[in-house]
């Protein structure tokens, strides 16, 4: 079972899998749970559970510090795809995969990157990886429903799969001997993304077709966040879009 | 007195004012502290105090989820520039204007995109805005010693005085009519992101020039973290560098 909390991520499983969702639970208040949700968990044909304050955390397994605005449903877990199934990738244009990302919350934010941009999947490793976790959805705001998530036990075995089915693979690596405007983008494209501090592993980058980097860090700041780095790279691949 | 920890960001000051610097403190372990920030305390005339894991938290007001990476120095505060003293960036090019961000990762962030990029100052409320704080500048990694920073009581008017200055002020918005990419930007630019969610005040957005938009947003996922879309404007800005 998945908790998933938070309005935007709980209303994008309602928009993308509702028979999945168990249990909807609300937070009781001075003032009727949100209208959108009551109507949504009644026609999904569920009965929502309105719980006072303490109640609610402890039902859903939240602390005070969560940002759960009151909304959380229990459901069965996403669909993980695993790298015997790459295939069903083949009609697909972009893929973004994730070198060792071990905080959740910048996987939130690459999976709301991804789903904001149009980004068809995310592959990331089985192990030294963090969980696709309640955190990282929250963070997604819904992104973890709008991109097919992959976890795969060999990064570099996944990165020679997809070039069999014609994607063109490219690094962001700050070793790169082009910048992102001076890349002509392949039609089919696989973005690696290595951990913040540490980048992508040596033996990654030798499965990138191309090294590209973002030009800036002259000025004592060398680097970006993983998670936004992320986001400029592909702002790049969709930089025509309207 | 000001409280600034993690090795970026201390390295930052060090590199920058080291004159402000009044204590440095570091975590005793099993191993010596790194050797780095010994010889940087030395050269600055400074004797570090080598404290063991509780106490190095107490002085240094810190909490166990802090990433401190065992480097804290308390420093006279920054200089913080007002609306007043605006004229200074008469001969500037980039600017950063903050519409209300209430949340210090968020501004760390962007002060750390900001430093990345070149960006040479950042403009936010004094009221209605997050503080400064020892997290916003942990989370820029040294950031916020490499751009100006200024508070002002009233954007809108520091917007019409940066214009009369020769800068273009451009908004980001989803409702601009062009995409960043048909944009063909001033020589000097403003660029105005407003907060998380609600994006900026209706009456921000009528001091701008222009409003632009980042395209994407039709998957479900409308919309991109504050810090996140910032970079990515902030980047097609400086598409052309090397």
């Amino acid at each position: 079972m998945e908790i998933i909390f938070g309005k935007h991520s709980v209303r994008a499983v309602f928009l993308t899998r509702p028979e999945d969702i168990n249990r909807v639970i609300l937070l009781a208040g001075k003032m009727q749970p949100p209208e959108e949700f009551l109507e949504l968990a009644n026609k999904a044909g569920i009965k929502p559970e309105i719980l006072p304050w303490e109640k609610f955390l402890r039902v859903c397994g939240l602390s005070e510090a969560d940002t759960h605005q009151g909304v959380c449903i229990v459901a069965e877990p996403r669909t993980i795809y695993d790298e015997s199934e790459l295939d069903i990738l083949k009609d697909c244009k972009y893929v973004l995969a994730l070198d060792q990302i071990s905080n959740p919350q910048n996987l939130g934010t690459m999976l709301r990157n991804a789903a904001f941009f149009g980004v068809d999947a995310v592959i990331m490793l089985r192990n030294r990886s963090v969980d696709v976790s309640s955190i990282a959805v929250r963070v997604a705001v819904g992104g973890a429903e709008f991109v097919k998530i992959f976890r795969v036990t060999n990064l570099a075995r996944s990165l020679e799969k997809l070039k069999k089915l014609g994607f063109w693979v490219y690094g962001l690596d700050e070793k790169g001997q082009h910048t992102l405007a001076e890349t002509r983008f392949a039609e089919k494209v696989v973005f690696v993304v290595g951990a913040e501090g540490e980048g992508m592993r040596m033996r990654t980058t030798q499965f990138c077709d191309e090294l590209v980097r973002i030009p800036g860090g002259q000025g004592g700041v060398t680097s970006l966040n993983a998670g936004v780095a992320t986001a400029v790279a592909l702002a790049e691949l969709f930089r025509d879009k309207k």
